[in-house]
């Protein structure tokens, strides 16, 4: 969809006035752009600890790339469901649960963005300290787009929370969530200042 | 260039190995998200400020994805200075010329985002309490990534500048971003909480 479509249109179609694509995918693409500026300095090092993240920073990066059309094609679900028509009890009933159901899934969606900027976050702590200098803002620059792909998905999945009714996984959602929130505001606090001291030739 | 190119093969040239595109695009990139999220609220909403603000989101997020080619084509001036040969004295100065040239037209594009997420940001006050409330979170998100991108630009910013030699040039850079620091920082805060509490029913 829009991962093989060019960078305009997808900018053009996320400004129009269109349901899709939205915050949900806005956030996978930058959570994407954030694992790819790491993969990119991890690429100009040479350690051998460093190989081990590349590995999985690009395994983030694709992904999170991959969200960015799958929030597209869960979201378009819950678009559709809230078109359905409301007039009887037995459509009403099948509107519900159709929404119910859409926006369940929805809501997998920019949790799995926020699990996956969290697992790409962690690895700036080995990165700034061992990636090459040369491109030592790039880790910086990854570890502040990732923590704003990651907070900008928590925005999306209390959203989509709000209009579900199913009290157990919204605990659920809130208890794998809770702990991410303040360890990627510490892992990006790490990396930001690591990076200006490393830039100061620390 | 990679405007026209798909999302794909941007990310895939991000995270290679090879120097462009870099962070400075990376932020132009999710600059021009931001301020395409803002679009998108601006379009489904109704009042009359509201068409005023969607001028402006939709001419600053032009502005911002022509930046996402134009950082790489600057930053490919500075990499090709820095390979000039460097045996005789002519060529020494020929190329420490070459650096400082190319290093003061790249140092022009990472502020020019930054100027322009100022911009954009700027204007999620009034679309936060005025815009459509279904869409309220993506004034949150666009507010987020403006934000980031505003903090990934200003360390792109200074890297450059550590390179330069220009001490005017230098005072002047800093003298320009130094207000729009505190001021991106607030609008995001502002902008934050008030989605929070529309998506609360405030």
């Amino acid at each position: 969809m829009y991962l093989d479509g060019s960078i305009r249109s997808y900018l053009d179609d996320l400004a129009a006035k269109r349901p899709t694509p939205g915050g949900g995918s806005a956030a996978a693409l930058v959570g994407a752009t954030g694992a790819g500026l790491l993969s990119m300095v991890a690429n100009f090092s040479k350690e051998e600890v460093i190989k081990k993240i590349l590995q999985k920073t690009e395994d983030l990066r694709r992904e999170l790339a991959e969200l960015v059309d799958r929030d597209v094609a869960v979201y378009q679900k819950v678009s559709a469901a809230y078109k359905l028509p409301k007039e009887k009890p037995t459509q009403k009933r099948r509107r519900s649960k159709a929404i119910q159901d859409a926006l369940k899934e929805a809501s997998t969606v920019p949790l799995e963005v926020c699990k996956l900027c969290h697992e790409a976050i962690k690895l700036c702590g080995e990165l700034v300290e061992k990636g090459n200098v040369s491109l030592i803002s790039d880790v910086g620059v990854g570890a502040c787009l990732l923590e704003s792909a990651f907070q900008s998905a928590l925005l999306n999945v209390e959203i989509n929370l709000k209009g579900l009714k199913d009290e157990k996984l919204i605990v659920e959602t809130r208890k794998i969530l809770e702990p991410l929130i303040g360890e990627v505001h510490a892992y990006k606090e790490t990396a930001w200042e690591k990076t200006k001291a490393r830039m100061e030739g620390g």
